[in-house]
């Protein structure tokens, strides 16, 4: 009774090429929820206006609020969204809470980013190497 | 009647530390809605998905369909929004559909996140110059 590994393994055969298939697989399985939240986070113009002021440096809500034509209602409801990304993190002390960045989340989008830029770059190379042997050739 | 700048400057005065005001307007100010759109797109897991796949090489909608458990319009309405996005393109010819990568759009949002991360890199290494010389004076 392995037929489903067998289904499996014909699947693969007709889908994919070999060569990146173990790589291809492995991207598409593990496709953590931490990117979702993080890329979703930075696609509103608010909260990456947030994300700017952060990055000089840590900031009270009321800060963050001061350039954002926003109430304060709001500014808390993008930054319910920057914290559940994990992109941000803030904390309470007496009546004010403070937000600073979290670089891990952070590189974890740009590192997500600049592995598949990686892949098409070697690609563009490899073609522009063929091209120029093609060249000598002629 | 110069009321609107003056209160814009008074706004400005209040609100900022001046070393990074004119940095920071051009950011709040500038907000394009392709990284909107760029980053939207990429917090799907389907979509990065279909991204891996073009990373490895140009392909037709059926092979991007091939590993997703989902149905050809499903995958057509993703495809739909990497292309709003300006992260693929794609040319019909004949009846095969072709997507590729554009790494224009890639390069952007990944300089956006770059650019911020140099930005709190630069504050961190300052940080740290700054405990090391309370130190050498103990």
């Amino acid at each position: 009774m392995i037929r489903p590994l067998r289904a499996t393994q014909e699947n693969v055969a007709s889908g994919f090429d070999n060569p990146y298939l173990s790589f291809y697989l492995s991207i598409v399985m593990y496709q953590p929820a931490a990117l979702d939240l993080a890329f979703q986070a930075l696609a509103d113009p608010s909260r990456r206006a947030m994300v700017d002021r952060l990055a000089l440096g840590p900031a009270s809500v009321s800060e963050l609020a001061k350039p954002l034509a926003m109430s304060l209602p709001g500014v808390m409801q993008h930054l319910a969204v920057l914290e559940a990304s994990g992109l941000v993190i803030s904390e309470k002390v007496g009546r004010t809470r403070t937000c600073r960045i979290e670089p891990k989340a952070f590189n974890q989008a740009e590192q997500w980013i600049a592995e598949r830029r990686a892949l098409w770059e070697r690609r563009f190379d490899r073609l522009g190497a063929f091209l120029e042997e093609t060249k000598d050739e002629d």
